[in-house]
C-alpha cells in the first residue's frame, strides 16, 4: 500500500447509531489529520464497561453517529503539522485523559487530569477545530473522548497519544489503554499503598482484579476481595487476592465483616463498581483515622449524594477519586509497559476472549452479561 | 491547706442544670480519683463552642445537671491507684481525645484518634466504673468530654491528661486544649501542608485564626481567609493571613473568586464553621486533582449529607477531617508547649477577655455574640 498521508482513508468502523443500539461495521472516511493531530491505525482494541456506560445514555443521543472505543493500541499511519514527538511507524496506545504537558495540572506531579485534554463523554467533536474527522456518505460521525478506537483508522490529538516500546506485544499492551493502568496506578499513584498494607476491593472485574495486580506489586499483607458474584473468586485468587467475601453470605454487613478481620479496617479500599452505596461501604471498611478510600468506579447513571454526613469525616478516613490511576499518560505509560516487558506486571491474564474486529457486537454481549475480563478484538486480518 | 487526697473536696463548679440554661455556681462534692485517675485543681478554662453546641442539644437532656468544658489548664491534687506518670503538683493540660498508649491507633503514627476514650457528646459517666465523681447533695452530676473543667477541681482519667513544663503559664497554655491545637495541628498534621503552599480558611473565629497560625508555621505562600463578619478581618491579617474575602461582598460563588485569585484553587482549604454548604464550598475552593480539604468544624445540629456526588471525587480533590488536629495529646502536645516558650507559637493574642470563674455565663455570652475569640478565666482568687 502507497502513502495514505494526507488522503482521506476508506475503512471499516463500528458506528453506533442510537443509544443502546447494537453498533453497525460500516465503512467510513477518515479525514487526515490537522495541526497537532494523529493519524492511526488502530490494530487492537477491547470493550470497557465506560463504553458501554456512555453509550446508554439516552441524554446523550444528540451525540450520534458516533464511534466509541477508549482502550486499545496501533501503528502512526501520518501526523499532522506541528507533530514532532511522534513519527509514522510509531507503536502507540491513545489515552482518554491526555497530558498537554502545559496546563498547571501537567506541570504538578501531584495529578495526572491535564485540564485541556479532560474526560467529557458529551463532547463528540475534535479539539483543533470543533469539527469531526469521520464521516460516512458525507455526514459526520461524533468522536468518543478523543480517541474513537472501535475504527480501523482513527484521528487523535497528540496530547492523547502515547508513544510505546515496539518491542511489546500490541495485542496485549492495549489494555494499558484503560482498566488495567487505571486500577494498577489507583494503588501505587493515587493511594500510594506502602508494603504490609492491608487492602479490600469491591468489585472483582478487570479493574478490580487491575487494583489486586497494583497491591501485589506494592507489596500489600493482605488483599480481600469482595463481590457478589462468586464466579469472580477462582480468578481473585490468581491474581493475588488472599481472601474473597459475598456480602450476600453475611447476616452482618461487610464493612463490619471486614473491620473484624483487619482489627478495625483495612488501611486501603477501593471500589470498582461504581454504585454510590458500595462506595459507602467501601469507605466503612477502612479504617478510622488514616485508612484511605479510592473511588475507581464511575457512576454514570446516578444524581445521589455520597452517603456521609459531615461528623463522619471527622473519624479521619479519607476520601478520594482517581481517573487512568492517577497515570500521567505521555510521560508514565511507558514505565508501565516496561514493567510488563520485564514480567512484574500481569497482563495476558486479563485477556479471557479474543475476537475478530467484525464480532464487537459478541464482545460487548460478553462484557455486559460478565463471562469476559477483557475480549481484545484485532482490527485487520493480518493480526491476531 | 493540709493534704486532701483520698478525701472528697468541697468546691465551687459551674452546674448547667438543663439544655440551655445558664450555669448556676454552685458548692460541688469532688470525690477522690480511682486507679487510673488522677484529680487536678483547674486554674484556668476558657469556652469552646463545642461546650455551647452540646450544652444546647434538646436530646440529651438526659445527661444533666452536667459540668462542661474541656479547654483548661492545671495542678495535680492526687492520683489514684497505679498513677506512676503524673505526679501531685505536675502542671497539666486535660485532653478530650484521650491517648492510652496501648491500642492500634495509639500505636498508629498515623492517627491521634485513641480507640479507648473517643469522644462522645452523650456519655456522661467515667470509663472506670460508669458513675460519677461529682455530686451536689447526694445528686451525681454527669462528666463531659472526660474533662469537665468548669470547675475547680475535677477527675480525669490519665489517659485524658497531658503532663508540661511547670514553666510555662498556666493562663495561656490552657487555650492549648482545645482550639489553638486543633486548628495548628489540622495543617502541620491532618493536612501536613507544604511551604510554599496556597492555603483557603472559611471562618475566622479561633480555630480558624490558629489553622492560620498554622500556615504561618508551614511556609504557606498565601492564606485566605473567608467569613461574612468583616469585623473578623483585622483580627486575621495579624495572624497572617494575606487576604481577606467576604462571600456577601460578590455576585459570583466565592470558590469561583478563590479558583481566579489561584490559578484554579488552594493547595490546602479547612472549614472551621461546621456548616454543611461551607464544606461543599472549601472543597469547591481547593485545585482539582491534588488539593486537599479538611473539616475541621464540628456540624452537631445537622444530619444533612454531604452535598458531593461520586462523579466529583473523580476529579481529584482529597476530603477528611480532624479531631484535636491530629495531634496525640499526651506525647505530641508538649511540643506544641515549648513552641510557644520559644516564641513559634503565639497564643496570647488569643485571648481577647479574662474573667473570674464566677462570671463564667457572661464569657459564655461574649462567645455566642461573636464578641470574643477567647475569654480565659482565673478559677482561684490568687490567680490570674
Amino acid at each position: 500500500m502507497g502513502s495514505t498521508k494526507g488522503q482521506v482513508i476508506n475503512c471499516k468502523a463500528a458506528v453506533a447509531w442510537a443509544p443502546k443500539q447494537a453498533f453497525v461495521i460500516e465503512e467510513i472516511q477518515v479525514a487526515p489529520p490537522l495541526a497537532s493531530e494523529v493519524r492511526i491505525k488502530i490494530t487492537h482494541t477491547s470493550v470497557c464497561h465506560t463504553d458501554v456506560s456512555i453509550w446508554q445514555i439516552q441524554e446523550l443521543a444528540d451525540v450520534f453517529p458516533r464511534i466509541f472505543g477508549h482502550e486499545a493500541s496501533g501503528i502512526v499511519e501520518s501526523v499532522g503539522e506541528g507533530v514532532i514527538d511522534l513519527q509514522v511507524g510509531d507503536h502507540v496506545i491513545p489515552i482518554f485523559q491526555g497530558e498537554c504537558g502545559d496546563c498547571t495540572s501537567c506541570k504538578s506531579s501531584k495529578t495526572n487530569l491535564c485540564e485541556e485534554f479532560t474526560l467529557n463523554p458529551g463532547d463528540g467533536l475534535m479539539k483543533t477545530d470543533r469539527k469531526t474527522r469521520f464521516s460516512i456518505r458525507g455526514q459526520p460521525i461524533f468522536h468518543f473522548f478523543g480517541t474513537s478506537t472501535f475504527s480501523e483508522y482513527t484521528v487523535i490529538h497528540r496530547a492523547q497519544v502515547v508513544k510505546v516500546d515496539p518491542a511489546a506485544p500490541l495485542n496485549k499492551i492495549c489494555l494499558l489503554g484503560c482498566g488495567i493502568t487505571t486500577g494498577v496506578g489507583a494503588v501505587l499513584k493515587t493511594a500510594k499503598v506502602e508494603a504490609g498494607s492491608t487492602v479490600a476491593i469491591f468489585g472483582l472485574g478487570a479493574v478490580g482484579l487491575a487494583v489486586a495486580e497494583g497491591a501485589r506489586i506494592a507489596g500489600a499483607s493482605k488483599v480481600i476481595g469482595v463481590d457478589i458474584n462468586p464466579r469472580k473468586f477462582n480468578k481473585g485468587k490468581l491474581w493475588g487476592i488472599t481472601e474473597c467475601l459475598n456480602p450476600l453470605e453475611y447476616d452482618q454487613p461487610i464493612h463490619q465483616v471486614i473491620q473484624q478481620k483487619t482489627g478495625g479496617g483495612v488501611d486501603y479500599s477501593f471500589e470498582c463498581v461504581g454504585n454510590v452505596d458500595v462506595m459507602r461501604t467501601a469507605y466503612d471498611s477502612c479504617h478510622k483515622g488514616w485508612g484511605v478510600s479510592v473511588v475507581v468506579g464511575v457512576d454514570t447513571s446516578s444524581r445521589k449524594l455520597l452517603q456521609l454526613t459531615p461528623v463522619e469525616l471527622l473519624e479521619g478516613r479519607i476520601w478520594t477519586g482517581t481517573v487512568f490511576g492517577g497515570i500521567k499518560g505521555r510521560s508514565q505509560l511507558p514505565e508501565l509497559v516496561d514493567k510488563y516487558m520485564k514480567k512484574e506486571l500481569q497482563i495476558d491474564e486479563m485477556i479471557t476472549h479474543t475476537l475478530p474486529f467484525s464480532e464487537i457486537n459478541e464482545a460487548l454481549k460478553l462484557l455486559i452479561e460478565g463471562n469476559s475480563l477483557r475480549c481484545v478484538m484485532h482490527m485487520h486480518n493480518s493480526e491476531h
